[in-house]
C-alpha cells in the first residue's frame, strides 16, 4: 500500500493503535494529528501530554504498562520538586522533563509548537510525521461543581472525581490549525480517527477553523475506531464526559458524533448489536477485537482499517 | 559567642569553611553574600551554581566527593537532553535540576533572586540566611584568545585551557548589591571573607556599587582566609586568572586585593613565609592548617577564624 494516510489522535488509545499501523505501513505514509487541548504549563515548562505519549510509543521509548512516559524513568527531580512546591500533581520521569525542558525552551525563543514537535521528532528518529493540531493557545477545561478546571487537573490532579457538567475548549474560536494541518487531510488517501476519546482526544481537533470543512469535502476515504466498547472506555474519562454532555456512551454515540464526514466505522465485536444502528446513519461498518493487549492486537486492528483503505 | 557573622562567598572553598562555621557558630548568627557572576541560562533555567553549592552543603546534601551537586544524584534528564542538543557540557543532576526549575518558575514570574533563594533556603530547612549579591544581571566573562566567553564556559565547557587575558564584569556597572547586602556588612560584628577565589568570586561582589565602600567603613572586624597555598589554589582555576591578569599567585597577593578593608589575614602553614610580607600591608595575621579535607579541618579553620574575633 503506498497510500498517504492522515491519522487524528489523542493520548494512549492512539499511540496503540498507531503502534500496530507502522507495523504495516511505512512511517512516510503516515500523518498524526495530535490533540494539544490537554497542554498544560507546570513548573513553568509546556508540556504536551499527547504528543509525548503518540511520540515516545512511535519511537519505541513508552512507558507500555502504563501507556505514557519513558521506559524506566526515574523521578528523582520530581522528587525533589515537592520539597519545594505542592503542585506536585502531575507525574513528570527525569528523562520524560529533558523533552519539557526543551520544548519549552523552544517555545520561548519563539520557535511554535510544529517547529518544537518536528525536532523532537528527528531527534528520537521517527518515520511517522507528528503535527500538533494547533499552535495556539487552546485550553480544554471541564466544568464540575468544584468548578471550571484545566483538563489534567480534573484527570491526574482531582481523578476524574468531580460530576462532569460540561467541557469548554479555551481559545478554540481563535485557534487556527497548525501548518499542515488542513493539507493532510485534504491531500490523503484516507483519514483514520483513532480510538481516542470523542470529546476532549478528537472533538478538540474538531473544533478548530475548517477542519470540520476539511474532513468533508475531502476526497480521502474517513475511517473511525470506536473508542467505546461494551459501553465503556478501554482508557480514560469518555464515559464519565460524554454522560456529562447528556450523550449516550456507545460506539452508536461515537460514530454519530462522526457521522457528517465518515464514510466507515470499526467497532468491537462486544458491539455488534450497534451495527445495525450504525448503518442506519449511512456508515460502513467493520466488526473486530478492538482491544489492543498485545502488539499482534494492534497489528490485526490496523490491517482491519487498512484493508477497508484498499480492499 | 553571640555576635553576628557576614560571609562573602563563593562556591566549593567557601561552603566547605561555612560547614565548619555552622558547627561552631548558630545559624540565625550567619549571613552569607553570594557570588552570582557565575550564574548562567541554560536550557531556558537559571542556573546559580555558588548559591547551589553554599546552600546544598549548608542543608547537608550536597556532593562531598565533588563538592557541587547533590549526593547521590542521577543524570537521566541530562542523558535524554543530550538526544535533542549538543550544548549539554553543564553537569545537572535530576534532584538539582529541581532547583533550577523552581528557580526559574519564579524568576519568570516576577520574583527576585533574593526571593527565590529565601525560599530555596527555607524549602531545605536552612538556619543561616543566604543573599545572592545582587538581583540584577552581572555576568562573569573570561577574555582568552578564543574570545570573551562565559565564566561557566571557560570554565566547565573549555576546561580552563584556554589563556587568561582578562576578567570582565558584564552589568557591573548598573548592578546595585541585593536587599540585605550592604546592611548585613555594615551591621555585623564581623565579616569572613571565605576561601575562594578572589577574582571571580569574591571580585564579583567588590565590584557592586557601595560593597567596598561598606567593608571600608563598617566597625565589623573583617577576616580574611586565604585560598592560595604555596602558590595554587586549592581548587579551581584561580591561579590562571590571578596570572592572566597579572597578579602575583601567592597569598600575599590575595592580600593586597583586600588591604584596603581587611583586619585579618589567615594563611597556610605552608605560606608562613609571607606572613612577614602581609604584615608590612598592615594586616594582622594568623598561621594555621587551611586545606580542608575532613569535616575536623573544617572546623579547626572556622575556630581560628572565630577565635580571632572574640579573643
Amino acid at each position: 500500500m503506498d497510500k498517504q494516510i492522515t491519522c487524528l489522535a489523542g493520548g494512549v488509545g492512539a499511540a496503540r493503535f498507531l503502534q500496530g499501523l507502522v507495523n504495516i505501513v511505512p512511517g512516510k505514509q503516515i500523518t498524526v494529528i495530535v490533540n494539544t487541548g490537554d497542554d498544560i504549563q507546570l513548573h513553568g515548562l509546556h508540556i504536551s501530554p499527547d504528543l509525548d505519549i503518540v511520540t515516545y510509543t512511535l519511537a519505541g521509548i513508552v512507558n507500555e504498562e502504563k501507556g505514557w512516559g519513558i521506559r524506566g524513568d526515574t523521578f528523582n527531580c520530581l522528587k525533589m520538586l515537592k520539597k519545594y512546591t505542592h503542585e506536585t500533581w502531575f507525574n513528570l520521569g527525569d528523562r520524560d522533563l529533558a523533552t519539557h525542558i526543551y520544548r519549552s525552551q523552544l517555545l520561548n525563543n519563539g520557535h511554535s509548537l510544529s517547529e518544537a514537535t518536528a525536532k523532537i521528532s528527528r531527534a528520537l528518529q521517527l518515520r511517522v510525521k507528528v503535527l500538533p493540531m494547533t499552535n495556539d493557545k487552546f485550553e480544554t477545561k471541564i466544568v464540575t461543581n468544584a468548578g471550571t478546571i484545566h483538563f489534567q487537573e480534573y484527570l491526574v490532579k482531582r481523578r476524574a472525581k468531580d460530576k462532569v457538567k460540561g467541557v469548554v475548549f479555551a481559545g478554540a474560536s481563535e485557534a487556527q490549525p497548525a501548518p499542515g494541518v488542513i493539507d493532510a487531510i485534504s491531500k490523503a488517501d484516507a483519514v483514520i480517527v483513532c480510538p481516542s476519546n470523542p470529546v476532549v482526544s478528537i472533538g478538540t481537533i474538531l473544533a478548530l477553523e475548517n477542519v470540520r470543512v476539511a474532513l468533508r469535502e475531502t476526497s480521502a476515504k474517513i475511517i473511525a475506531v470506536s473508542p467505546i466498547v461494551g459501553g465503556a472506555p478501554i482508557k480514560g474519562p469518555a464515559d464519565k464526559l460524554m454522560r456529562g454532555l447528556g450523550l449516550e456512551v456507545s460506539a452508536y454515540s461515537v460514530a454519530r458524533i462522526y457521522e457528517d464526514f465518515l464514510d466507515f466505522f470499526v467497532l468491537d465485536q462486544a458491539d455488534v448489536a450497534e451495527k445495525e444502528r450504525i448503518e442506519q446513519l449511512g456508515l460502513k461498518t467493520a466488526v473486530t477485537n478492538t482491544i489492543m493487549k498485545s502488539l499482534s492486537d494492534k497489528i490485526q486492528l490496523a490491517r482491519t482499517v487498512v484493508e477497508l483503505i484498499s480492499p
